[in-house]
């Protein structure tokens, strides 16, 4: 049976990339060796690490001024390195809570220094995005992040800002199209819309580094990385190729815009369900509704069981909602096919 | 044509981890879904964990009271969440200094406290092992690096020491067997004896933590990720679970005694090699030679090019020396065929 992966990370990847990684494991590009044996120090790898940091440029549509890398300890490293990069001595930082990720993101910055909570939705256990809120403009920058995975929100505008503006885009990068010039520092666990679990990207706008008058430990220093094309030590060569081959997928589709109108489809289907269903209720609030990850409940409790055994029945994977939400999620990254969507859509219309 | 991979790491696993890791990336155990595609929580991760962090404590032969992590952020992550973890505040931390990676530990704990260098072998580049120092007991612990991969040495015998002995044990750790309820912190990339890069195993004696009195950052607090069954944050499923294949596989072998014995073999037959051509000289002090990374120059420079030309019609990869030693490096890790090292014997031979 075709299993529908809707798991909300690490989540579906492109068949397509899921074969070519493992040929690659057998066999990199018939050079005889496997790509997790191959020196990182090497040509091959040196030119796979080249073209995954150049297209995610072209990609982004990045300008000039912007490092790209590819580091390991997850998005829950960066909380701590951004912190340590632009928490001035002495100064302070704004955060906006949206959910679980963003309170973690500020509890390790409170190690660092003043953290001002700018604007949270926790009055509404973080179904909604805050819109009205002020940023303080001696703060030493602004840490946001675009799609909370729990809820179900996602920033559809962004704060006008002329501090620092930094954003954990864990669970949308690469799925819409944005101004990313707007962006000091963009960070993302690869293992959304990116790749397998193993590698964090991140990318740097390099004049805001090297001011936060800390010594910064070497593997949380954004400058050593950049400095060393995010080579300062041994990358994850495995987590890095498999992202370079989703990044080469998004593009053969047509780039981001393309992807986002798939995304914008996919979404329209299921959302479009769960409001004309009456057996079924969203989570986050209308506006504020993410592309990426699609939360809802049951009206009638009673209907567990067989709602749950249908979609069983039907190869769904991974649609149970988080603890603290409760009900379903619906993961829906880049690599879900419309298809596998409206398999879901077929089971709720049976229930 | 066959290549033998002499890589100093990322470097030569066993042919069948290969295969087992790429069918995984196709189809874990049948289930219709890629290993890189499930949930961290899912059944079939958490009984990989499982099976990993069991088998490390089987092999190695650890006692109670230890904790075995997969981190991120490889060793050099380490240099910095030893000292932060161990280092109490206004303490000193011991040092001693074999080479590169030892000078990259203790310049990271620097950031913490004082650092005494106990031993040092700087003055003859590195070619062998300190023997005589004395350990300060006021010390909060005794830092020191078992193998060095660029220099070619090891440690043969660990100083008896009654404060928390802490080791890199990244490029011998699974070669042979030792005595590790000496150790408090061992901890080891993956990279060289154990799988691909994108984790580093980290084993703690528990009763050794929570000590320091610093406010630790929570991705640097082995107390959180032994708390949490090292799975605080999405760990690197590709890189653990290719690192699982390699422990079953030393364990099919005979555990950790049947691969020592199969290392001496290795090594005595390229040691002998060098010792008895006179084309070739060995870098490291012969009671100190690593049976991992065996160092060696020519002795008329004369030969690069007609060496390097047999090396290279012979398949051999990666013999080159680090640039801080020059020469040639043959990387021989559990995974090394004897059949291979033979090839590199005779090429020396035909020279």
């Amino acid at each position: 049976m075709k299993i529908h992966n809707f798991s909300a990370g690490p989540s579906i990847l492109p068949q397509e990339v899921i074969k070519k990684s493992a040929e690659a494991v057998l066999n990199l590009d018939n050079s005889g060796l496997s790509l997790i044996e191959i020196s990182h120090r090497s040509s091959a790898f040196i030119s796979i690490m080249d073209e995954a940091q150049n297209l995610v440029k072209e990609l982004l549509n990045l300008p000039k001024g912007y490092s790209v890398l590819f580091l390991q300890g997850g998005a829950s490293s960066q909380f701590l390195a951004v912190a340590q990069n632009l928490l001035k001595k002495d100064g302070k930082a704004a955060y906006i809570d949206t959910g679980a990720w963003s309170s973690k993101a500020l509890k390790e910055a409170r190690l660092f220094g003043n953290v001002e909570v700018v604007a949270s939705s926790k009055d509404k256990n973080h179904t909604y995005i805050p819109k009205e809120y002020s940023i303080p403009s001696d703060a030493s920058y602004l840490h946001l992040t675009s799609n909370n995975t729990i809820f179900g929100t996602q920033f559809k505008k962004f704060p006008e800002t002329n501090i620092p503006l930094v954003c954990d885009m864990s669970s949308d990068i690469f799925s819409r199209e944005l101004d990313f010039s707007k962006f000091d520092i963009v960070y993302a666990g690869a293992q959304k819309n990116m790749g397998p679990a193993g590698t964090v990207l991140v990318i740097v706008k390099d004049e805001v580094l090297g001011k936060s008058e800390r010594q910064i430990p070497s593997m949380l220093d954004y400058q050593i990385h950049a400095s060393k094309g995010s080579m300062f030590n041994t990358p994850p060569v495995f987590a890095i190729y498999t992202s370079l081959l989703t990044l080469k997928w998004i593009k053969s589709l047509g780039g981001i815009k393309a992807v986002e109108k798939q995304n914008e489809a996919k979404a329209a289907i299921l959302y479009n369900e769960i409001d004309s269903n009456p057996k079924f209720n969203g989570v986050a609030a209308r506006e504020d509704r993410s592309l990426m990850n699609v939360t809802f409940t049951l009206t009638n409790e009673n209907n567990k069981a067989r709602f749950d055994s249908l979609a069983k029945d039907a190869g769904l994977s991974g649609i149970n909602g988080h603890r603290s939400v409760g009900g379903y999620r619906a993961s829906i990254y880049n690599a879900m096919p419309i298809e596998s969507v409206q398999v879901l859509v077929d089971v709720m219309k049976k229930l």
